[in-house]
């Protein structure tokens, strides 16, 4: 007899499938696919997402989940079985608001404005763009409308990336660390500039690949179950936990940029590694939210990666590699060099201490975007005077400055905040887990990375999705989102590098 | 107003996106998919065939094909469009004529078989295989009564990989081909061994490989629509015209092996990239069957790339990325080592005068086997004692012997024929492009292959899948499938090796 677990189990499990070779046709575009191909990639996956979207939809969802629901209150709420109900019920309800004409509508929009936006930016013209972006604002505050209910038409953005996340709660924290983070790169720019010549003579890339690999192995990421390739824009994917694909690449001139990147990715891939079989071919399969994947990243990448406890374990081994450049380097020389601090034009170049800043700003427009305090035509303005209140600078261009990031073109609003929301909760971690280990740095000293990263699955991976990032931090931490211990890890890490 | 031929283009264009996605999730196997994925590759891959298999066969489509069939009257029958309608008409009846649950118990036998295979092989002995075997039988002939109309229940086995091709044109080609070849190899094996000791020396792989490369590119292979990797089989795959995937392999010992294989799959590659754009998303896509793709591969690997004015071309290059390998062999000592004949117990690494031996002897015994001639016990003893008429050896034990194809394992009766049919319309098609082209070798000494690619564009591979294998040989060459050519030239070829 089947069971209406049973049906939603296999209805749920064949999206499962459908998403997984939907995310596998994505790696292959970026990683394999020739040039030509782009067209029948288009094709495959269109149809291929489509389906998914139909059978997540389907009126049979609908009913398991109604009979399921029915059942719960004899469940405990924190049980696996419980939260799948929910979760599934929640992406049901979601994606069955949202009509088909509206999703071909936007699909039609993206695909005029992605060329549209690679254009303006090579024309360093933001009038090329312009009426591209107007389309995709309309789209987005018509998406609001299906969702009547929220508290802010930006809620509605912010929740496809960051479940149960209020743009409330993000300006709050905005409105913390803005103040703080300004007078920190104020201060700094007031400081000797480091000095470090070492980060841009010639690295043999394929030294740097297999010490990248050395590095993420030491992590604990699980070869067997994953692998690492080149693309142009990093990037991690998973189809389950069994099979994890991270990306990295190679940049003449920053050859650094192999080795963070690939820490950065891995962060990304130990936390889908780490995900339940439980929760396999369910709606609890991946991260608990877009901010919580980053947490992760950023952790391996910068608290970890950029610390003076991993060096002094690494460093030597890195010299060992490239004699010839590093051999003349001390240690507390390489990480000042590697942590040194610059007001640049360039969010995915920006350093620990101005990331947030450049994330601020695009979340800030956003929100008034959406709320229609300022109007697309007036992005550039307003972009360049944030960049100048903020960070000192002012983009010579627009395709230095409003026209630097592919989001908008793609049709995500809503998503920038998650990279912040991410330092906010690695930090908030970090100090959680100095505090039950406070060994955390002496074992990182000897390159164990065993303690971390066994805590950080037993607290965050093995869930998936059955927690909203909300629940989650505050589970672990005792604590809501609080940008407090990442202003404290910034002006301790800073202090110490600039004197 | 939707139109039956909208309908149905709409319809298998669907599940033309499927099946490329499927074969990509296979490329992805064989190629990249690190060594746990593969639970989660086989669930992906299921789910996604059987949507193609539902998608194509669905009342809808069978609906539009008899409202398109009624009107076919009206249309030239050569036209791609009654071409379709009726592939289309021909691939929905099979479909459907196969129950579902005949197709789910075939994949629990076969998943069952093949791992019971490799450790049949592993441990020599074929009694662990056997009773596995029998089953993969017994579907095969359940398979057969699904098509009664057929003269012989072989046809029906053979139709799947060689659409139109009867048993008794294959037992006729056999007949004349058998005698002639054990002769050939007969009179070879009195001849004094031809020496070749450069073939056992190392070679760097990465300069195979990039030599490889060149020879391919030289072929008119398109890398903006494909590419090359290595796998453990190499094998050639495509998601359309767009989007062509080749491999091959290197063996130490066998360092040859490496260009030889990517020459053979480029004659595959070469035949997909060639299909018509107006076939792309139609069950028009692809080859004409295993055996007209075989003879393209076949042709440029053997009648092109094992040639002697190739290798006018072709062997001062080798020599120049090998000096200390190749400086001290002439071209005709080249030439003749590397179409050294050895009576040898293993198909895969078979010379081409032996060849069809291997697989002749496969193709007797699944008739055999089909038509209750012998049983599957009797097996072992049935190969050897052909092994021993056909090529004067005996295997020392089954793994060298009836279990070194993996074939059966998997449920592919009815294969094996195709590499001969290749072979032999290879040679037909080859003797034809002189009979035009008489500057043919000319050409190939020149390594100019443009006028060759071209001419096997616009005979064959434009085509597609429009007319089945006997009616393309006969457009293309006046014949029907005719043994007569392929031996002429391996008794001309040879005779000139073995003076």
């Amino acid at each position: 007899m089947s069971t209406p677990l049973n049906r939603l189990t296999k209805l749920v499990g064949e999206v499962a499938d459908l998403r997984h070779a939907a995310d596998l046709l994505e790696w292959d575009e970026r990683v394999c696919m020739p040039e030509g191909g782009a067209q029948v990639h288009g094709e495959m996956l269109a149809t291929i997402r489509r389906l998914a979207h139909e059978k997540l939809t389907a009126d049979a969802v609908g009913e398991a989940l109604d009979q399921l629901n029915g059942h719960r209150g004899g469940l405990d709420p924190d049980s696996s079985l419980s939260r799948m109900i929910a979760v599934t019920a929640r992406d049901y309800d979601k994606a069955t608001k949202v009509p088909a004409d509206f999703v071909a509508e936007q699909a039609r929009i993206v695909s005029a404005a992605q060329p549209a936006w690679a254009r303006a930016r090579s024309a360093c013209s933001f009038s090329i763009f312009q009426p591209h972006l107007e389309a995709i604002i309309g789209l987005k505050r018509r998406y609001v409308t299906f969702f009547p209910s929220a508290d802010h038409p930006y809620d509605v953005l912010l929740d496809d990336y960051e479940p149960g996340m209020k743009t409330a709660d993000v300006k709050a924290i905005l409105g913390t660390l803005r103040p703080r983070q300004v007078e920190l790169i104020r201060a700094l720019a007031e400081r000797p500039p480091i000095a470090a010549a070492f980060l841009h003579v010639p690295y043999a890339e394929q030294e740097l690949w297999a010490f990248a690999v050395d590095v993420i192995t030491a992590f604990g990421f699980d070869w067997a179950h994953g692998r690492q390739d080149k693309s142009v824009h990093p990037f991690a994917t998973a189809f389950g936990a069994d099979d994890v694909r991270m990306t990295t690449r190679f940049v003449e001139g920053q050859p650094f940029g192999l080795l963070f990147g690939a820490m950065h990715e891995a962060g990304h891939g130990l936390y889908e590694q780490g995900v339940s079989g439980a929760h396999h071919r369910t709606q609890l399969e991946g991260g608990a939210s877009l901010g919580v994947h980053e947490s992760q990243s950023r952790l391996w990448e910068n608290l970890v990666g950029r610390s003076l406890p991993f060096w002094e374990h690494f460093f030597p081994k890195l010299q060992a590699r490239f004699p010839s450049q590093l051999g003349g380097v001390t240690l507390p020389q390489f990480y000042k060099g590697i942590n040194k601090v610059e007001r640049s034009l360039i969010r995915v170049e920006a350093d620990e201490a101005t990331y947030n800043l450049h994330v601020m700003l695009r979340v800030e427009l956003e929100i008034a975007l959406v709320e229609g305090g300022i109007a697309v035509e007036d992005l550039p303005e307003a972009w360049n005077s944030r960049m100048q209140e903020y960070l000192g600078i002012t983009p010579p261009n627009d395709a230095s400055g409003v026209l630097q990031d592919i989001h908008w073109s793609a049709g995500l609003l809503g998503y920038f905040a998650t990279y912040t929301l991410g330092n906010l909760i690695a930090a908030q971690l970090w100090d959680k887990f100095q505090a039950i280990d406070p060994a955390r740095d002496d074992q990182i000293r000897r390159g164990d990375f065993s303690a971390l990263r066994s805590w950080l699955g037993s607290e965050i991976h093995q869930y998936g999705r059955m927690y909203q990032p909300r629940e989650l931090v505050k589970r672990v931490t005792g604590s809501s989102i609080d940008p407090e211990p990442y202003l404290r890890y910034l002006e301790s890490k800073y202090r110490g590098i600039y004197s």
